[in-house]
């Protein structure tokens, strides 16, 4: 399986990207990772390293798309980007998948641009994973949509639902909608109209998730638009990175503490593994019709190994064929979804 | 100075209510309450305390608001709901101040029937305080209204600067926006409007915040709408109470588990205060004209306390006369703003 890395995005890049590259190949012999990048920097990276044996290559490409950069600018500008070039080697079938830990709204609009969407799809969403006390839920979309309509919403559901299936092996996925209260008449314009749409397709929904819901392991999948998703995935990032620092100054400041420390390094040590991001890896665009899956981007190159081997996973399972099923076998239900809007 | 409490309100009311409130007095002798709702209940409630000495009186209110029912419906059918009382308490001057932890939507509807706004306010808006690394900052708007405009972010700000100066004696306080992105350019619709006016203004207004930045404490005052900052207030709740939980299971599961909870007993109980929402215990309304907390619906007896506590020092302070001379004052500025909506 040959999986184009965009060797030049994250913020320590392409240290991480090639460090992250050289530990999935290193842990998985099936796999071959293409560096996407400027080659000069990229060589210099893989010279410090053993690379033996590990089926990894370099593409050049000249340019980088910054993280502030705007999407059309980017699209516009940056034809020989590491992004650009790595999505390029998926339509060109020179690779199976993609990932990129860069500007996530230029890696939406260059897929969408070069690869398209799934057919029936609207939108495309990112499914982002997070811990919850029992196991884990699918936030979607985290990140990719900020003005969304209802209808978006309820293709979000249908996506993550087929995500948790094939993905996570969940025989019927719960799916909630994140909101403000738990009856349906509790939320805003959009998640109102979302609602009624949800309510009237044939998913396991089980109406509106709270903060206090999701992390309790009600739902399977959690579906809101992309600002939403991107405001609460980064508070709980941000918040379990706080308590983290919060509780070992509490540790140290108390009498006896450095023995406290060792004492709770473990339980500390899998707590901070249940809660950080970069066990994750990444999180796919669903509904981009060939697997690209996004990292943080501030990646280690933990995470970065994390997400290619997401990325092998995706495409061996074959996500993308099941919601392309999933939606054209589904045609009843999306044409009475049309019908009500 | 007297606080009119909705005994009814909240998960646990009356019994959580009523010990609130005889909590509260007997740290304050200066403090009166009227416990407003069902005479027999609160009575029956009343007399497993000693009252001895405490400003408590009972106010009989034959209605109770529904934490599902809808803020219109509840404004026109429950005339004469314990929350209903209890504002009406303030707008006949019998009462300074009100604090209530029922149904938030209900709360606002009725306030602002009754009590109506300051002058020159659009929306008023539920301000919460959240906990961070250094200390705490503010997030306004925390629920209370769902779908915005640019110029009601542009008014929360200023709203949450003033409760930021007057009730947390910070200087200069540093507003920042939630959003997805630091960059002016990222965001949804109404904030990268709404960043527009920020800039214009006079406020030390510090750009999109995130969550990595908000809970680093590097914002006094946060802005978002209502819907979003309910996420934010309910997502961060929910973690902070699922970590505590996965931490305490980590620890018992370990060998010497027990000998090490006890050790670390004090470490956790300090952090549970610094993450637990009853410590703050309500959120005022900023923008109606008299002062009205809200508190959390599963408050506890210990929020309550702390909300009549905060309804006294916001009375005490008063905030509302700051916020309506920033706004009477500040004419030319809201004017600038209304102009270039």
């Amino acid at each position: 399986m040959r999986i184009a890395l965009d060797a030049m995005g994250g913020d320590y890049a392409p240290a991480t990207t090639v460090e992250g590259a050289v530990e999935a190949l290193r842990e998985n012999s099936d796999l071959s990772v293409i560096l996407v990048g400027d080659e000069e920097e990229i060589s210099s990276e893989l010279s410090k390293k053993n690379c033996r044996g590990l089926q990894i290559s370099v593409k050049h490409a000249s340019q980088t798309v910054e993280m502030a950069e705007a999407p059309l600018t980017a699209l516009r500008r940056k034809k020989d980007s590491s992004l650009r070039v790595a999505i390029d080697l998926i339509k060109a079938d020179n690779a199976d998948a993609m990932v990129s830990a860069g500007n996530s709204g230029v890696v939406m609009a260059t897929a969408l641009h070069v690869l398209g969407k799934i057919q029936g799809i609207e939108r495309p969403a990112i499914a982002a994973v997070m811990p919850t006390l029992k196991d884990r839920f699918i936030l979607i979309d985290a990140g990719a949509n900020v003005d969304c309509k209802p209808v978006h919403l309820y293709q979000f559901a249908i996506m993550g639902e087929a995500y948790a299936r094939n993905i996570f092996n969940i025989e019927n996925p719960r799916i909630g909608l994140l909101g403000i209260g738990e009856e349906d008449a509790k939320g805003n314009e959009l998640t109102k109209e979302a609602i009624k749409l949800l309510r009237n397709s044939k998913i396991n929904f089980i109406g509106n998730v709270e903060g206090q819901d999701i992390f309790a392991g009600e739902a399977d999948v959690v579906v809101c638009d992309g600002f939403v998703g991107n405001i609460a995935l980064k508070i709980s990032e941000g918040l379990a990175e706080t308590i983290a620092k919060m509780l070992k100054r509490e540790i140290s400041e108390r009498a006896g503490g450095r023995i406290g420390y060792l004492f709770f390094r473990g339980a500390l040590k899998n707590f901070k593994r249940k809660t950080d991001y970069s066990e994750y890896g990444g999180a796919p665009l669903l509904g981009i019709s060939k697997p690209c899956i996004i990292s943080h981007g501030r990646s280690t190159s933990k995470a970065i190994k994390n997400a290619i081997k997401l990325a092998a996973n995706f495409h061996s399972k074959g996500v993308l064929d099941v919601i392309s099923k999933e939606f054209n076998q589904g045609m009843s239900r999306r044409e009475e979804v049309a019908v009500k809007e």
